[in-house]
């Protein structure tokens, strides 16, 4: 069970939103709002995201949740990252920007689980894989509680082994990096439904369902399906304290398509597909972190110019639905349109609790 | 709106299960049973899907549909289909067969037409297009309600501007062949919650939503997102009164990953992912129907040997939950269970209609 879940007002979890979305600030009125907020650590230094979670305090006496990705031993060919980076040159050059070093690092593992622990924030969540025993144990020692995100029924099941208290079920629908804790070409791209359908048939744990829930309709849906809470990113990208730049405002409210691309950061992620997932997606290999540090200043770049064509779109399937306000609003609305939505349906097929 | 969907005792609509699985005893047992049953028509001779019509309306009298494949006029490269094919001769050489020839056809579209319209069905709906306006008039003044498959929101508004009845909205999840009135490789593999929202925020024509919709509380959930019935069909793979071939039941039943391919049928389709697809999935170039009829004979002689390697075991993402029974008692037990999944969460989140 999950304390946090059930003692929240509306069901509705902050997706982390790393690379910039993120700020204390959304975090704060999704919190002060009834919901769960989220600040991402994931690529960041320590440092600044212990001030975040102190800044977050500052605005909020709610519970809030961070999270962290954990690394993995990946089997990546180096070469083939290699002649991929060689690729962007062009690009680099036409931005004025020298590419990164394609490197690896753990992302500073060890010291973001001791500042979260001395932190003793309410939920610590894990995306790319499982933390190990000793820090599931350490976290939950101080009264934070473990959710690990799954994208398949085997990572759901390796997670409940662990006695996590919380499992993310993050569907292909989401948008930004893709979960699963190893992205190998026949890792299945489960659809969010299906997903908490699957994993619900079998393991009874608090289940949190995340990937394409734009509106209250969709988020009653996740709930009927049999989740605790729906864990929403991209409904939440357009509004007013929302670090999204202004081109990716832009490109959420249009009719773009999404993809899943390797191309920015070597790990599949779901954007709004641009000039540079058109160029480079289908050469891209699998080779995350590497790539992305080696992107990353190009995709800097193109961001301080608003030139959407050279950075990451990040955006879910219903990226259309994504409204422009203050994100305490647009929680409301979506808590309301969820009740609505189960009012209608109980109505029409005469369905009554 | 619809008549059908409105008259319906359960919102379930049986998937057309191209391929084998559909029968009339199936699609009786469904409309028997309170839901809508459909037979395929798609790749088979006229007379024959006339037959099967008429055998279904010895066993019942509730109203049930017929799908038909629309025929495209694909911008195929010809030379990739015959190299693809000439990949594929070892394969066919171990199972003693010939390859068939990689041609074009239009599917006998005229005559399935005319058959529809003489016989009166209640409703034909179409897959892979729309069908042109003075056929869904002609349909229409027979009273046949004309529904049309949609992947996108795009599909879904020239579906609208056609005046069709319904239309059914296919995620990705689904199995068998996905829809996309053009199949290439920047349409987007929408799931089925953000697509159905996505739709009904703009289109006000009755919905079906199709697409990993495996028990009760997901039927319930496609139902609070908007739509009027789920369409299924891996959950009836394993029915009694299915074709499923037995190396296909044993297959849906395990832990086996799904995964879009066009190795079978130049098409891309959703199946339980085998050996044949491990082996040309990467190389398959986008060729249908041509590469339908050139792997068909492999396909039909592994199936009679119950090699579960080299044919197309069509498959959902929610096949795990896909149930062994009469037809009638898995629909019944869907919708029972999907009552039930409204009620808890009503209950829980103190949502009373």
């Amino acid at each position: 069970m999950s304390r946090v879940l059930d003692d929240l007002t509306h069901p509705i979890v902050l997706a982390p939103l790393g690379g910039g979305p993120a700020t204390p600030a959304l975090a704060a009125a999704v919190c002060e709002a009834g919901g769960l907020g989220f600040l991402a650590a994931g690529y960041r230094a320590t440092d600044d995201v212990r001030a975040e979670i102190r800044d977050l305090r500052g605005r909020t006496a709610s519970p809030f949740g961070v999270n962290v990705f954990v690394p993995g031993e990946p089997a990546i060919d180096l070469d083939a990252v290699r002649a991929y980076v060689g690729t962007l040159e062009p690009d680099a050059e036409r931005l004025g920007v020298k590419l990164g070093e394609p490197t690896f690092d753990d992302d500073g593992w060890g010291a973001k689980i001791e500042m979260l622990i001395e932190e003793r924030v309410a939920v610590a969540s894990f995306t790319f894989g499982c933390p190990p025993a000793e820090v599931v144990r350490s976290l939950r020692d101080v009264g934070t509680e473990v959710w690990v995100t799954a994208t398949t029924v085997e990572e759901a099941r390796r997670a409940r082994d662990l006695a996590v208290d919380a499992i993310v079920l993050q569907g292909t629908e989401a948008g930004g990096h893709r979960a699963m804790w190893v992205d190998d070409d026949e890792a299945e791209n489960l659809g969010v439904l299906p997903l908490v359908r699957s994993v619900a048939s079998e393991i009874d744990l608090p289940l949190v369902a995340a990937g394409g829930i734009g509106d209250g309709p969709a988020l009653a849906a996740v709930l009927t399906s049999g989740a605790r809470a729906g864990q929403l990113g991209t409904a939440f990208l357009r509004a007013s304290e929302a670090g999204t730049s202004e081109a990716h405002r832009r490109a959420l409210a249009s009719d773009t398509p999404t993809a899943l691309t390797r191309a920015f950061t070597g790990r599949q992620a779901r954007g709004l597909l641009n000039g540079f997932m058109r160029e480079h997606g289908r050469e891209a290999p699998i080779g995350y972190p590497y790539v992305h540090y080696a992107t990353a200043p190009l995709r800097v770049e193109a961001r301080r110019r608003g030139d959407a064509d050279n950075f990451h779109l990040w955006a879910g399937q219903a990226h259309r639905l994504a409204l422009e306000a203050p994100a305490g609003e647009i929680l409301l609305r979506i808590s309301r349109d969820a009740h609505g939505a189960a009012k209608a349906v109980a109505r029409r097929h005469g369905w009554h609790a």
